[in-house]
């Protein structure tokens, strides 16, 4: 078993972009041993001055849109104009599976091997809102270590876009021409949280149903409420078999910055990321510390059932699980 | 002061549908009373066996899109064919008004005094939460009561639609021809939560903008992902001044009705809320438990702030909180 750092070397490491350090202290923060905790916020609050300059873009997509080929495409432009990237991921499944998201680190063969580049796998977690906290304080190691792009991938399962959503300046939202069959995996209200749509693959035998899907999408999210931050969001096409279009992003991200840090939108946006973190954290400690307590699985199991069929109300269910068991 | 009535009283008045004691019994459920809250409880799990047999309709929109006549129309229209219908409201702003949604009568004036209509306004209350709990409880007494279709009406604010959303069998949303600034209002993702969209106002010069309006939507919700139930939103026109249209909502609404009690999705819907609702109440417990402690709001107004300037971060804020003041 390895041994811990001290604070200061954590610290000290992580300021000088020290990779090794930087994948323990994640390691660290990942930690649910109480003494590392402990130790993680102390690391975290001497790096907190340090935060704060990444751009901070979200990626989601249903599986089979080309997710991975479009991060690698999309992170090694970035790299070759001597950018930092790190990728990170939400991935409430990743307990099960073992971290399949980023996991498979072959599915970006050559952004894996990229010095300017750092990935790192979706954390477990028992919880999602667990693991969007440490997906959260890993982003700030990250911006601490100098990275100047942090992206943060997610798979569209239970919250975890409006999670994601939560945590960045920008949203980008990757489609597949073609409505229907392909999109019975996106949930409902994902589309409206986006700051750019992108059609994915759009190339070859493709290209002309990716182009009618955006001229489609450019003029459904016209009818969509408006961002209020006077921002539009456009809709792309792009290939990352080509390389057409990745560019476009980047520069419609840049744009967005540009944008939303003169008129103020930017730190609006994460000051209110950062009050509802707070709030999302103390409720899910006072939830965990709720449904943790011995017996009481099986107790709401069987509430549960009988608030399902009908023969117990919600609120008298609620009531039976606050009592002493 | 009014005495109250005994369980039994309760009981028998609403399953006789004597409106007086429905309406009594509602305060009751609205009431912060503890001893109020228990007799509640126990009226409602007498009930409970009477309850779920009303269409339960959500009706959202911003202010502006004509709500008021529109269920005036719509309702009339209900009573006419010997339907009994209660509205209710969601308006978390109530308590600072003292009641805006549906408390004004004169909104409805032909409606608040049909014999087959009742109207109740908001409760007030001091969370969003609150507010839909006391709303969920008191459409079950409207149910056990006899009445056939259930309208809560919403005012867009906070998380006040997805609440509502969380608690019908149908989300009929208004919206006004033109996009745009009429639209500032609307919060982004309501429009995928939609089971209709109905276009108001369309008579007059503003039949044809009403009519554009349709096909664009028509074609804007066809890109979005699917609602799952084998049901596709549909986009409507009406007009609450000549009354076309309005007729087509219902038929809609019972279209909708008829495929999701086939094919079963309508319980699944309604236990799925069932489930929601009970974590929910469990989350605002235990939320009011912390943060009505004494001192809370001023220790929380302190390291929000601290938050909010990132001289502190959120996980090290809420240990503050969670300490003993």
């Amino acid at each position: 078993m390895r041994t811990r750092l001290s604070l200061s070397d954590y610290v000290s490491g992580i300021l000088a972009r020290d990779r090794l350090v930087l994948s323990r202290a994640i390691t660290l923060v990942e930690s649910r041993l109480e003494s590392d905790q402990a130790l993680a916020r102390q690391v975290l609050e001497q790096l907190l001055p340090h935060t704060g300059k990444s751009v901070r873009v979200g990626i989601t997509g249903v599986p089979g849109v080309g997710k991975s080929t479009f991060i690698e495409a999309f992170g090694k432009q970035l790299t070759r104009q001597g950018k930092r990237l790190a990728v990170l991921a939400v991935d409430p499944t990743s307990q099960r599976s073992g971290g399949s998201l980023l996991g498979d680190k072959t599915r970006m063969e050559t952004l894996s091997v990229d010095p300017l580049a750092y990935i790192r796998p979706s954390p477990a977690g028992n919880s999602l809102g667990g693991v969007a906290h440490r997906t959260r304080e890993t982003m700030l190691l990250c911006e601490a270590a100098g990275f100047d792009v942090i992206l943060v991938e997610t798979v569209g399962v239970g919250q975890s876009e409006t999670l994601v959503h939560g945590m960045v300046d920008f949203f980008l939202l990757l489609m597949l021409a073609g409505a229907g069959d392909e999109l019975q995996g996106m949930k409902r209200g994902i589309m409206e949280l986006a700051d750019a749509l992108a059609i994915t693959k759009a190339d070859g035998d493709n290209l002309a149903a990716a182009k009618r899907a955006k001229a489609e999408y450019q003029n459904a999210l016209h009818l969509f409420p408006p961002t209020g931050t006077g921002w539009f969001p456009p809709v792309m096409t792009c290939s990352a078999q080509t390389g057409d279009g990745i560019e476009a992003v980047w520069n419609i991200i840049q744009e967005h910055q540009t944008l939303t840090t003169r008129n103020g939108q930017r730190d609006r946006r994460r000051q209110a990321q950062n009050i509802e973190w707070l709030h999302s954290y103390i409720r899910q400690q006072l939830e965990m510390h709720f449904y943790n307590q011995p017996g009481m699985r099986e107790r709401l199991a069987s509430v549960e059932e009988q608030v399902r069929t009908g023969t117990l109300l919600p609120i008298q269910a609620a009531e039976i699980l606050f009592r002493p068991a």
